[in-house]
């Protein structure tokens, strides 16, 4: 038997930890007494019967990183596989925006890397969402990162100036910016946003979600969850002396 | 170039509305104020870069629509797949053990599906973790179910004999059957454990996690997050003079 519609194509969250942290509910310093909102659930759940979501988040990271995994993940993902990729973010810059170390990527460099990352996805049909990097607290961090006072330096500012870049990508390949650190921006309060300075807490989760199915509805509405059927019927609907034919629609 | 290992293989949730539910954080009626703990986050979060968890719950379905269903699935995702299913749980029970209506199952016909579910998985290598089916509040139940009083009876009592049977076809593969009506049955307060008499709150989601994370420590060692490399390297050990070698490990 064929039951229908039962292969199902995926929606990959694409980027450094802050998409790596995207399924994790205890993101307050680890108190499992304490839950805090899970972004990545929150997809799974509304994308449930209708996409596949994968987070594809790797902690550390950068474009520069990126550039040597995404045509790996593409063949294995969407080439090779059965099922295809039909929506990614591409979410990096928290990391290339430090001012000093090992992550860091030249501005000029980290707007070619995106492009060639936005280009590998096009070229397969694929929707991108590009997202820029959020906000940072640098006072916060300055106390916290012990290689902030080696310059390792990572603030709003500079997170700014990648954004721009973010935003000039999108529209080079006419593709969706979500404005992430505008976003942020606009909440103010900084310590309700980010667990350490850089990374986020729920309450920033829940801006990116919300932000997130606003440009899904206005850019590819037909990808938002009320527009995509839930696969397999109704249960009621399932005639029971005809299983096999109710399943396949 | 291949970067290594970035092919996930795949540990499926199959089963009813309880599995459907897995990654909703807002079961406690939808109060998005009201976080309750998620088990598929908790899971895609343990399995982050190791395994790559897929919900496949089917609200209202019993085992004998999951008959129909599994063949395709395997279909899919292992045998037409580049990516291999590694774990697989089979939790099925909570609707065939209804008294009466559209979604009983009779118990020797459960017992037959369940056999030929776990057969399916054995025959492909896949590791099988069958789940009995839960505890219920059939007091809450009789109030808030309109078709109570046409004995569309759901009671832990039938439970326990659908429990039974998912033990012998345990025992007949020698596949691990994990006791989540036991597990609940020892926490006693099922106000605390069920949202509407039939569904878990995270209380029970919880107690679900903890038996699941001690099955696969004994019966699936080699699957425990904690013994499975994490895909990528950390990014310090990544030589930024040479990437491409570095992520290939």
């Amino acid at each position: 038997m064929t039951t229908k519609d039962l292969l199902y194509k995926k929606f990959v969250l694409f980027g450094d930890s802050i998409t790596q942290r995207t399924f994790d509910q205890y993101i307050l310093g680890g108190d499992p007494s304490r839950l805090d909102y899970s972004l990545g659930a929150e997809l799974t759940s509304i994308y449930n019967r209708k996409l596949q979501v994968l987070n594809r988040g790797f902690s550390g990271y950068n474009t520069e990183h990126a550039r040597h995994i995404l045509p790996e993940l593409l063949r294995l993902e969407h080439d090779e596989s059965n099922s295809k990729i039909e929506l990614m973010w591409i979410f990096f810059g928290a990391n290339d925006a430090v001012q000093k170390g090992l992550q860091k990527v030249e501005l000029e460099r980290y707007e070619q890397n995106l492009e060639f990352l936005t280009q590998l996805a096009l070229d397969r049909g694929i929707k991108v969402i590009l997202i820029t990097p959020g906000v940072v607290d640098d006072s916060a961090l300055s106390q916290r990162d012990p290689e902030w006072k080696d310059g390792h330096i990572r603030n709003t500012t500079r997170n700014k100036m990648y954004a721009a870049a973010v935003k000039r990508v999108g529209e080079h390949f006419n593709v969706p910016v979500l404005d992430l650190l505008s976003a942020l921006e606009t909440h103010g309060d900084y310590e309700q946003l980010l667990v350490d300075g850089l990374h986020f807490l729920g309450k920033a989760y829940q801006i990116l979600y919300r932000e997130l199915l606003n440009l899904i509805e206005s850019e590819y509405p037909e990808l938002h969850p009320d527009q995509l059927p839930m696969k397999l019927p109704y249960w009621r609907d399932i005639d029971p002396s005809d299983i096999k034919a109710s399943l396949n629609g």
